[in-house]
């Protein structure tokens, strides 16, 4: 496995790869990698010629009093488990290559970004747009693999690869839970081991909502009252639940087409999200 | 010479000639052509296996009092002259097939679209970036050739490549004139006969503003009432007369670095723009 530390140095190996004809695959990340970014990679390697990952704590995805900071890092361990992986290519380039002091120019995207995590989070998804277009830029793949825990994020990145005509397939990987069924997140870390023990609240949400819609309920506030309700037993509170159209974001009331059941709870420790899809 | 009408196809031609190897060079334009994007083909097509020009009036840059509609059109006269210039592609493609209904993805330069052009047209360079890009995306080009008259929009996509990794050079070529002086624009035709003897007065302005500073004079006040007084005996209307930093376009006053002497002037007929390095 081979480092690249520069955008430079990355899209000029990537250039040469596409010139001898191989199918490049990519997984961009934060870093501070879990088994759900691990299989990730493993799609990747399984469709790719060459597997390329990004760790890059992207700053300008953080708002002002975010956990930019604190945010975890762990390049030495990172960087083992995707050599173990089987990732050829791991570009891990700085903050001040990324972004010139003058850097002016930024994607966003100004529909599916003003709900959800958006609202809570103002920018945080011209951020995310940005650093992306970016990497796409630098490394040049066939395609990329995102994982489905970010549902807003992936179809916010599916958008931006559809408006800008971005020359790459995007392939999703679904969520990998812990044994209690809580997501896999870098930010799981901050939770203490009470908070830990309670965190699973969003998956137990997510499981009656399944249940409820199983059982013939379609009426939104419904569903998301059932969900509240289990959150409400834990420290967490709730920053939003919302059964959106899956495609659009839009939320609605009478449940039909594919819906998307998103949450994000606040714990002391970290702010954490779940989400699944009903009807599909 | 072959027209491809959808991204969908001109992607699919330009990713086929970077599998063979080809060099790819190309010239967006909004169509009407003239000397000016002809010279910039020329460049392209010494330098590149495959020349493509873009025939696409982009709705996104124009404001809601500005001249879409009645920009002037030509397509049967410009295939012509591609054709005779030695364009291998012209990508001209329905305003449908690049902005989809629900489109929702931007790029925003928000330091150098400030100022000049941007301040009397906002939104403007919000869509030259974004079709812009889009172009880079479904055209693949090794280099892009832009001419020197759109100073402005000529630094910001510079600085929209740079901030976002797009790989790809920017060649810029220098502005074609009329025998009088008059920078060639699409926009020309607009202007009465008697608007079009006028019309000198851009590049009279720009002379005056050279001979003063080969003359010593560094104070960008003096430039500017040089430059107005010319404007001022036609029928035309200053919109702005700006002295600004030749990279960063911050005006400013005592003259040190090479700077951009760039104006706009308002006739009945068309609102037309010229400029000038001095100190280069």
């Amino acid at each position: 496995m081979k480092i690249l530390r520069t955008p430079e140095e990355m899209q000029r190996a990537a250039q040469a790869l596409r010139c001898e004809g191989k199918i490049i695959g990519f997984v961009p990340t934060m870093g501070f990698l879990h088994e759900g970014h691990l299989s990730l990679m493993k799609i990747a390697r399984e469709r790719a010629d060459v597997t390329v990952a990004s760790i890059f704590v992207n700053p300008t995805q953080f708002g002002p009093n975010e956990d930019l900071a604190a945010y975890p890092r762990d390049f030495e361990r990172d960087e083992k488990l995707c050599r173990e992986t089987g990732v050829d290519l791991l570009f891990y380039p700085t903050p001040e290559t990324m972004y010139l002091d003058s850097h002016s120019v930024w994607v966003d995207e100004d529909s599916l970004s003003e709900v959800l995590c958006g609202a809570a989070r103002p920018g945080h998804f011209r951020g995310v747009c940005t650093v992306v277009a970016k990497l796409l830029n630098i490394v040049l793949p066939d395609f990329m693999v995102l994982g489905e825990k970010d549902a807003q994020q992936l179809r916010i990145l599916r958008r931006m690869v559809r408006d800008l005509n971005f020359p790459v397939e995007i392939i999703s990987g679904p969520t990998l839970r812990e044994a209690d069924g809580l997501a896999m997140s870098s930010r799981n870390k901050y939770l203490s081991p009470a908070e830990r023990a309670e965190a699973v609240c969003l998956f137990q949400g997510l499981e009656k909502a399944k249940e409820l819609f199983a059982a013939g309920e379609r009426d939104a506030d419904a569903l998301k009252e059932a969900i509240c309700e289990i959150i409400n037993k834990t420290t967490g509170t709730v920053d939003y639940i919302e059964i959106a159209d899956n495609e659009s974001l839009k939320s609605f009331q009478a449940l039909e087409k594919p819906v998307l059941v998103a949450l994000a709870v606040k714990f002391s420790g970290a702010r954490l999200i779940d989400n699944a899809v009903l009807g599909k």
